[in-house]
């Protein structure tokens, strides 16, 4: 089998998942007012393409572990919900412009009416929840509320970081740093929960949900090293947000971090500097030119690295608790993801 | 008893719900990093004044049938973090400087940070809840998180409406229209759930909650139009916010309404032009002018007679539940509380 056919593979079972929860999410959208300054841009928000990688992962860890769909249907919508306020209160925050191939909710209804839907998106997700509760019995349901509330807070620490460093302009971070910053940003919410809650909602009691927070965190970081590889690199059409927007919004990516450790002291010297000036006189050329020096320093090569190691570790770590069990489209679909969310071109 | 005493008995019941909300409410917030870009501004924004009037008619009800402050202690801290949330998100989408008389979050942080902070006291409140579920009965619990997400969804709403009328700069309001989006932006979880949590924490089954909803929409109504009335007529030091910042902001006030219908057709003209002018350009001259046409017109004490006119109407329903009960603290509190919401000056 070539790569195209592994990509084909799971590109088919995320399209599946991704229309079953997307089905639950519209009921959850109530058909009244006010439409045009809220439940509209909700319903059209949440048909935007995007790849549906969160819910596949709770449903396949369900599935996998002798669950149903349907079990973790309200599981996985809550999160692809959750997922949709992130971004929408995330691209005010970083005053972003395009997202999924189209413009933001920021830059389409201004900050104000996009902040507010974001809100609405985090309710609905609650409510998904809550739904749960009347097919699956109450201990759960009760369990799954703190699962979710304590990952919905993992997601705003990393915020917290990643805001607060930017807006500081605190340079000097390490591999380390970055990876707290991931682990609470983009594992959690990504990898880490869904897994937790997809083997909570699959009934099967054999498996300690703690024995696969090492699988997320490998799967997210290298998930997250290669989104900022694609800001970088990617095609902006496929990947559907603006190339380097990442420099010009000062986010501190694992390219930026290496290239400021291993640059020239002079080079340092100009690229500190470009993070000092207010983000509104950055100009597109220094931007590049940022870019060119993490080629020549080797930092995009070193991303792709990285992203190919933690790809490594997860799928070590996914042998450790999948390998012992017959596999199925399911197993499947996760171990093959990991290779897909470090290589994927959007 | 003079309206003096009447206030001084308010206040300090008032006074005495803060503090245990309050205390709650600090040993939900986790003495953890990150605290600089999140819980210590956490910390201290719930401790900045404000009045509690929310958690304290969820406790007042809740021992005015029957049952203690303890029950209603979880849910009290949950609406007041509700609140805080919105304060803060508010604060950011209306571009507001002041806020119980300190610089705002927004002010303070910056509006990425201050947006962020927001969404963690939403997560605290469902945390405040969930930690409900210990001491309740889990089918009560269920239903408090019923009742909660959908009194936060009706404030999005409200909020919505609101944010929508001032961008699209919608002219022509009338008080029906008023009393719509005060009913969901201000009632619901100012008053209504309010009363409603703390009458089913209290665990009196002979109450129905729906029975609750006009006393709370009421005195809400009061509350709102006072705070508009002060909004323009309140000293800033006391009220805790600027002062004419409505008016700068464009929001939709029982007084703006009653001016643009009313007002000579000349001064409509100048008023809306005013209002079509981008934010940044609007003039505190013609802001003071806009306060003087008011004047002229009567809407000031049209929005004092309105206040009154809905605090006697709150009354006759408060008489209708609560009047065949012997009055004790509690009850006492409750009715007194709606002239005082209605009265106050901060």
């Amino acid at each position: 089998m070539d790569a195209s056919e592994h990509r084909d593979f799971v590109e088919q079972l995320l399209s599946r998942y991704r229309h079953a929860t997307l089905d639950r999410i519209l009921t959850l959208i109530p058909d009244k007012e006010p439409r045009r300054y809220l439940y509209s841009s909700i319903r059209d928000y949440v048909q935007r393409g995007g790849k549906g990688i969160r819910p596949a992962i709770c449903i396949a860890t369900c599935v996998a572990l002798g669950g149903s769909i349907a079990k973790a249907l309200n599981s996985a919508a809550a999160i692809e919900l959750f997922h949709n306020a992130a971004l929408t209160h995330d691209d005010v925050e970083d005053g972003s412009t395009l997202r999924r191939g189209e413009a933001t909710l920021n830059a389409e209804l201004g900050n104000a009416l996009a902040m507010n839907t974001g809100d609405a998106l985090n309710i609905l997700a609650i409510q998904s929840l809550l739904a749960n509760a009347q097919d699956q019995d109450i201990k759960l349901s009760k369990r799954l509320l703190h699962e979710f509330s304590a990952m919905a807070m993992e997601t705003v620490e990393g915020q917290a970081l990643e805001l607060g460093w930017i807006r500081d302009n605190v340079l000097g971070l390490e591999q380390d740093d970055y990876l707290r910053l991931v682990l609470k940003k983009t594992c959690c919410y990504t990898c880490i929960y869904p897994l937790r809650i997809g083997a909570l909602v699959s009934g099967n009691e054999s498996i300690d949900v703690d024995s696969l927070n090492e699988l997320g965190l490998y799967i997210g970081v290298a998930f997250q090293i290669r989104d900022d590889w694609l800001s970088l690199c990617g095609d902006r059409a496929r990947f559907g947000k603006e190339i380097f927007a990442d420099i010009w919004e000062g986010k501190r990516t694992l390219m930026l971090m290496h290239l400021l450790a291993h640059c020239p002291p002079d080079d340092r010297q100009w690229i500190e500097a470009f993070f000092r000036t207010p983000r509104s006189s950055r100009s597109a050329e220094v931007i590049r030119r940022i870019f060119d020096t993490m080629q020549r320093c080797g930092s995009l090569s070193y991303a792709e690295e990285a992203a190919r190691h933690f790809s490594a570790r997860a799928h070590h770590e996914y042998e450790r608790i999948f390998g012992q069990m017959p596999e199925n489209e399911e197993t499947r679909f996760i171990r093959e993801l990991i290779t897909y969310v470090g290589e994927r071109d959007s």
